[in-house]
């Protein structure tokens, strides 16, 4: 009996995986950096912009030649040229002058603001009237107005987003440093898996459902599957499959073979492997109890239920979690839960935690109604049919229709 | 003055987005499935399971045998055998008879209910006793219990999940038929825009920051970026890239150059695209007031401003939705806007629809606060500190503090 002795609560392994450490971080292009983590803060080595700019079409000219111009008595300025967009202006604006600028054109030198196109009337081809004074600084952009040199506009563990693939674009900055996406070897097994175009299926076989649903779930956090493949029940070829895993992935994911009742393989498997720790050997909900979590050296080895119902459960409770943390990402990120509603009772068992899959509805009120969704054990449509689950915790008895639920939503 | 007779409003802009068509289906493996989405109904050719499974360690029993049984007066039933995962039995139960089986085997013929090994006391090799009694049914997965045949657990539109993946793979579905992501092709043009990596910036040059930004947002819709290039500031490098674009892309998004007062190509590049309507020329709304709407033979054309922060808005605001009708979502399915609480007034003008950047925090009382976030126009940085932004809509004079409003995340 000594398998269950490492036992453990849902909140236990939560906190198990707040000790994972993110990846070393890897340098990539900015391109395929949108949805990543930084892994260091970005500081600016220039001023953005670099050059005064023009945020309205109009005139560049010196604040104080329009100070207390109005409709009746307009201050009178000299064209003294115009600025093209992208140009460096080839004059200067000395008093009583003024100069042609675009929205986005390079100030000249001696100019402090722009008057708006809509405020100047033309009295010929080198005179404007200007109807309204501008402040120094008005509709320009100065140097460093956006990002001063020295700031640090983006900082470590921001998911980067496209305003602030923008920001590194504008700095110059054509690769960065974001947090590895962890490589996970994904391995299903069991006497009864057969590949899922096998047609018509022999009797007492079913398809390799995990492969597909627990490799899209593993996509889903950003990590990437490397190896895939269905593996024979056999010990032999289940720790070769994980040695060759352990040569280049962060994690190892074997879904079947776990079960108290049929050949407990997991658990082997790790122990032959290299520098190989057993941590969690069963987990007290429902479903899911046979999960298995441990490490071989850095790599992580997760063994789930063969069943695909609980194997989905138990991947989204557990090892996208540990997935984020690998990631750079603190626990309190995942996707938000949904407050709602239970419509009806929940019943549980004291010393075990349920995940109950939910349909959510717009119930009375405005409030979100959860509704339990019960089917029998293992069938997969039960989740089609959910939008998410609600975690009945360990220490209660059920819980009772009204309770507002925390509902974590499927994606 | 004709050019101004198209300037339309936003709800204008997004009422016509709506008629656009998703674009036709195409095949694909169910491995990179997760996030599109269906363009025809699943159905089950086959019953899922296809033979009655266990869904319990225990014995495969008939249920009559085991009525009236209890702890003081158990049922005792010859063991017959036991059926292995994966395997098709060997014998039949028949009456007073048992055979074990794990979770997830086939009953055997003759059986119609599983015991739960815990029910059930081992008196020798050959004999058990059963405790409880069961119900016909109890503790099976029937042929057929999680999907009949001919039943449809994925319906066209549905946004595939990994559950879902995972009924295809349980129905032996290798490919399904998706909508197909648009490709799109984007452009940034304008005489002040360098190459990102120019380093030292000439005076007046501003680097590409389009080209990167708006690709990562046109991916989050799950859009393909093909061709993308910064193109020169002539009517006919631009003409000449767009119909090289027309040949294999659905999209195509031209930034810059359609500001006022600098140079207009943008509507002069559509109209010399072959079977090109512009449609809209000028949106009521600020920023990007100058975004062109228009099509050339069934691909749309975008011009949007060359102005990173209007880009990036109005990129939100309407080409994004765009690109979800291509892709079969309907427009109501976008991430869910955020309500929140003005802390703070936010003046507006009659007629114009405005989109203010803002930041969400936490309030009194739990409510999430909006604040805006102010700073120079075209400032990316606003960007960089905003969660998403408000809408004032057209036909209010700004929005008092204390309104509540729908505030549309960034991503």
């Amino acid at each position: 009996m000594a398998r269950f002795l490492k036992v453990k609560t849902a909140d236990d392994v939560l906190s198990m995986l707040k000790s994972i450490r993110p990846l070393p971080p890897e340098r990539i292009s900015i391109t395929s950096a949108c949805g990543r983590r930084l892994a260091s803060d970005i500081f600016a080595s220039e001023p953005v912009p670099h050059f005064a700019r023009a945020t309205m079409d109009g005139y560049a000219v010196r604040a104080r030649d329009t100070f207390g111009a109005s409709e009746s008595l307009p201050a009178l300025l000299e064209i003294a040229g115009e600025v093209g967009m992208g140009e460096a202006p080839m004059m200067a604006v000395a008093p009583g002058k003024a100069v042609a600028v675009p929205t986005g054109a390079m100030l000249p030198e001696g100019s402090d603001s722009v008057v708006m196109v809509e405020y100047t009337l033309a009295v010929d081809n080198t005179t404007i009237e200007v109807t309204r004074p501008v402040a120094p600084g008005e509709n320009v952009l100065k140097v460093g107005d956006d990002i001063a040199p020295g700031a640090s506009p983006l900082r470590k563990c921001a998911v980067l987003r496209p305003q602030d693939i923008g920001v590194l674009a504008a700095l110059g900055i054509v690769e960065v440093e974001v947090f590895s996406a962890p490589r996970v070897a994904l391995f299903s097994t069991g006497d009864e898996i057969v590949p899922i175009e096998t047609r018509p299926l022999p009797p007492g076989k079913v398809r390799d459902i995990n492969r597909f649903s627990l490799a899209a779930q593993i996509e889903s956090t950003g990590a990437l599957i490397g190896l895939r493949d269905t593996v024979s029940d056999s010990l032999e070829d289940l720790v070769s499959a994980c040695l060759e895993a352990l040569r280049d992935h962060d994690v190892i994911v074997l879904s079947g073979g776990s079960s108290v009742g049929a050949r407990d393989y997991t658990t082997q498997v790790l122990a032959c492997l290299p520098e190989s720790e057993l941590l969690v050997h069963g987990v007290a909900i429902r479903p899911g109890k046979p999960t298995i979590f441990g490490r071989a050296g850095r790599v992580l080895f997760w063994g789930l239920p063969g069943q695909p119902v609980s194997a989905l459960i138990t991947c989204q409770a557990f090892v996208l979690p540990s997935l984020r943390n690998l990631l750079g990402m603190t626990e309190d990120e995942p996707a938000p839960a949904v407050r709602a509603v239970l419509n009806r009772q929940l019943p549980s068992v004291h010393g075990r935690t349920d995940y109950v899959p939910v349909s959510l509805s717009s119930g009375t009120g405005g409030a979100k109604e959860a509704s339990p969704i019960f089917g029998k054990s293992g069938a997969i449509s039960i989740l089609v049919r959910a939008d998410g689950y609600v975690v009945v915790p360990e220490h209660v008895e059920g819980l009772a229709m009204g309770t507002e639920v925390s509902v974590f939503p499927f994606r």
